[in-house]
């Protein structure tokens, strides 16, 4: 047996193998073989959940495949909204004649990162579908998370001018690293996708440090309009300085190139955080002290001036200054 | 605006819009436009989880769509662990070029279901890929349930001898109403999916009666693939009655035609249930009393007769007995 047939989806024998040779062997034992639900006891009434689906393309990219997109998208979820990952579940849309070889690769792959992360996959499903129905490999990753103690929760609502904006690493890189990944575009670079699990400094970052007033993980979209969305929600304004802002200079020279904006660009192994301005050397201490950190920085600060709220401006490195706004139109899709 | 553009998925602009005037208008808030996660208090620490994908083809057919059989799944799946389904995530994959108008009408019937199964939609997430990449809409969900208190819960450790096997109705509706609205097999026939919620009687179920031992929905691979998994993982023989099995004539019809066997077609309203027999008129009068439950009916008991364990045995109409295993090969793909 080396490809997934449409057999392996329809709940009989093949699937009962399948379930037993594959994902059980990776994930340990999924609850669900003896009732329709996993059953647990979590550590408090209070939780979070976040729900995201994975379609990226290719499914094996420079830094990563689809199986590591899945977890640490969904741990780092979790994770900035002040939880501590708990458990995951896993829904699997297969392509029928995907390789079985691939889908035990991306199932270790999985598993190896939910341990980092210290969450256990605790429910799965797999579906598979007729050739041309799916692009190989769908994953959608559900994941419950515990919230810290109230004292170690994220305080947006002590936003106030004068708070750093800082973010933990170079941006663009995963974009870069999927367009590059698409041989099409006939692209050359050692660009790696940064996902990455971002579970354990912001923890640490949450735990040691009163001032982190709020988190958020810059994926889709891009920095930019992360940071659009955050002063929308909670209608301050930002500026942030163009300069500062680290990029590699091959992911600058692909989006000189192409013409993408690396702003726009997706992450998958960064947070942004607004942290009081007293506490800002701490925080960069905590973050560099992790790998995924070593490049962080502080790249701007809620201001009061423009006489706007709810917007972000980017002080260009010519010295102007510009309002930014969500991504809109088509820049790239499946890229997580 | 009236299809789905790639645009839809890329996390900026359209993408706000389309969570604005599609997925908030039906779910409510989802309380992930201010963190990454939806952050909300459970009434206990003991929960069930369970996730699923809906794949189904077509998405729209007699008796349903999509939409209703991912929250009613996700909802029955819960039920039958014997928690009481409290939250739901719906994560979204959409083929570029889908009807937004489709759309609306899938997300709205997930909002009734949802609102008639008393849980809340929480969390969503929404990925487009290129036309041709996935057949239309497939869509996600993942449901937590809060376990109901000891007393109320299943107990699969008492299961005896003379125990009784109920189903609540007609079984293999859902696989042959998904059959004949694959117009290409030229079939004309009334039969509508029983897909419907089966938390209410279920819950009154495990309140009323103390005697409740197991409970499963039998979905993918049918009544006798569902069977054959209780027997193994509770190590217990089990003989049904094919005389006592309730299957609509047209069902039936329809399978003498195309040589399926109503015991491995999919239901999506239907428990089964093992009850000790001093509660079974009682078990019965409690499902009958709601519409989903007319049917219902004593298919078989638990039994020590053919001196092995783990096994299903059917009593067939002319009166000899076979063995029954899991589904095996391919049936139906795209069932559910």
């Amino acid at each position: 047996m080396q490809r997934i047939s449409l057999a392996h989806g329809e709940g009989g024998e093949l699937t009962h193998q399948l379930i037993q040779e594959i994902f059980i062997q990776s994930f340990g034992h999924l609850e669900q073989t003896q009732f329709d639900s996993a059953i647990l006891t979590i550590p408090s009434q209070t939780i979070a959940v976040t729900t995201d689906s994975f379609v990226v393309k290719p499914i094996f990219f420079p830094g990563g495949n689809i199986g590591k997109l899945a977890i640490t998208g969904t741990v780092n979820d979790l994770a900035v909204s002040g939880a501590i990952p708990h458990v995951i579940t896993a829904g699997f849309m297969i392509e029928e004649g995907f390789s079985i070889k691939s889908l035990k690769e991306i199932v270790n792959t999985m598993a190896g990162e939910a341990e980092r992360a210290g969450v256990n996959i605790i429910a799965g499903d797999t579906k598979v579908v007729e050739k041309g129905s799916v692009d190989g490999l769908f994953i959608n990753t559900t994941g419950i998370g515990v919230m810290q103690e109230q004292q170690h929760r994220l305080k947006p609502e002590m936003v106030q001018e004068g708070d750093c904006v800082i973010i933990s690493g170079t941006i663009g890189d995963h974009g870069v690293a999927i367009l590059s990944a698409r041989q099409e575009l006939g692209l050359l670079t050692n660009v790696r996708s940064d996902c990455a699990l971002l579970n354990h400094p912001v923890h640490e970052l949450l735990e040691e440090i009163k001032g982190i007033r709020i988190m958020r993980d810059p994926t889709r979209g891009g920095l930019a309009t992360t940071l659009v969305e955050l002063c929308e929600d909670f209608h301050f304004t930002m500026e942030i300085d163009e300069a500062s802002i680290p990029v590699r200079r091959d992911v600058q020279g692909v989006c000189d190139i192409l013409g993408y904006d690396p702003l726009y660009l997706a992450n998958e192994g960064k947070v942004v955080i607004i942290v009081d301005s007293n506490d800002k050397q701490k925080a960069l201490d905590i973050l560099k002290d992790h790998e995924v950190g070593k490049n962080a920085s502080v790249i701007g600060q809620i201001t009061s001036s423009h006489g706007q709220s709810g917007k972000l401006f980017l002080k260009t490195t010519v010295g102007t200054t510009r309002r930014l706004n969500r991504l809109s139109g088509q820049l790239l899709p499946r890229i997580c």
